[in-house]
């Protein structure tokens, strides 16, 4: 792991970048005590810098005292993107276009994603876990597809927040059943894209004892931001 | 408004009984500031001194600094049931025995009651505002059915954290249109006795532009404990 740029941000928080291998990454932390450590996992399309995301990071580090990371996913952001990963986004936008349905080109898409992008979660947390300002149980926070797989796989993750709204394929909608950290889950009451039972159905299917659904009015990308302080209490009760 | 006793309590909270006409209530409240009230309503066939609102009304006193007060609804708790409330009472048990349907018992009992009970919580409130102890914006947390009523008759009343799994005579669904203080809205998902779509379908009546849906698993009575932090900070993001 190296450490490309840092920077003391006017909030307190020190923002480094870092390369691991191919993976591009940010770490947010604050403070000098060791810290438990959220993945923040960008949406479908998005990156590690998207705005509202590095808002987040800033919040948890700066108000909580946690460190936060976040990484590119394979095809995402500082990546380069294989003529699948262009077709895929094609395909899409053509089909979003003609009104056409999705759900075929998401599942080619996502699962393969997914599966590039759980290990690559998981070498990162090996990285970070190793030096001195991160300690004690890690939580993700992002999209529901990836961190299905990435509860089921890793041990080391222990408490989540999804964002519910989002396209999961089939695959994993069965493995949530399997998945038993406790978790907060993010709805959007009027997502323009998405009908509401799917995504109370998949709030339903997940293994966990603990688990509670945060369903808020507004569109796709209009999660108020009172639920970053939620989510960040919800982590505090389990990491801390 | 009479004070008819005063305890101080091992979490410093002062719990003070008191009567005012007809109604029986309980005052807690602690520190030595004004302080914003939140009004408790019990649920039905419960009363002001029930184990969980009690434990409740502390909380929000001795962590968060409000003020906090519950009154017996008319047939509850320490006031004289009317013939129609036992009989009505009796009904419901009949039909819950039998495995019939209660819409009809519920909607001929519950209607009346909040009829009777909303204008009991503004004469409260008078003489509450009256005192030197509270002062600013008033929050409700209770059942719906009155809730709403409440909301919608009393300005003074300016968020809401309903307890969304109950009865709700199609008067007040309807009424629920209108209202549109802010609110959070608690659903148990796997409530014994209530499907889940007439929960939803409530909390998406409600005119409300900042709504909230807190679903948790577990039955009817299983609200989890961290449920009255997030609710007292959501009152304390709307009252303070």
């Amino acid at each position: 792991m190296q450490f490309t740029s840092e920077q003391r941000l006017d909030d307190g928080v020190l923002e480094r970048e870092f390369t691991l291998g191919e993976i591009p990454g940010v770490l947010w932390t604050s403070g000098s005590e060791p810290a438990p450590l959220i993945l923040i996992g960008h949406n479908g399309g998005l990156y590690k810098r998207e705005p509202r995301l590095v808002a987040r990071a800033r919040h948890y580090a700066a108000q909580y005292g946690f460190a936060a990371a976040a990484i590119d996913a394979p095809g995402h952001g500082d990546r380069p993107r294989s003529a699948a990963d262009e077709q895929a986004r094609a395909d899409l936008r053509r089909a979003l276009q003609a009104g056409e349905p999705v759900d075929e080109i998401l599942d080619a898409f996502i699962l393969p994603l997914v599966e590039k992008a759980v290990p690559e979660w998981r070498t990162t947390l090996d990285a970070l876990l190793a030096l001195p300002e991160i300690d004690g149980p890690v939580g993700y926070n992002g999209m529901t597809a990836t961190g299905i797989r990435l509860a089921l796989v890793e041990p080391r993750v222990s408490a989540a927040v999804f964002f519910g709204q989002g396209f999961v394929p089939g695959t994993l909608r069965e493995e949530a059943r399997q998945v038993t950290l406790p978790l907060q889950f993010l709805m959007q009451w009027d997502d323009e894209g998405m009908e509401r039972q799917p995504t109370l159905d998949m709030f339903d299917a997940f293994g966990s004892k603990e688990k509670t659904l945060h369903a808020n009015l507004g569109g796709h990308a209009g999660t108020p931001w009172f639920e970053v302080d939620d989510g960040a209490r919800f982590f505090a009760r389990h990491l801390k």
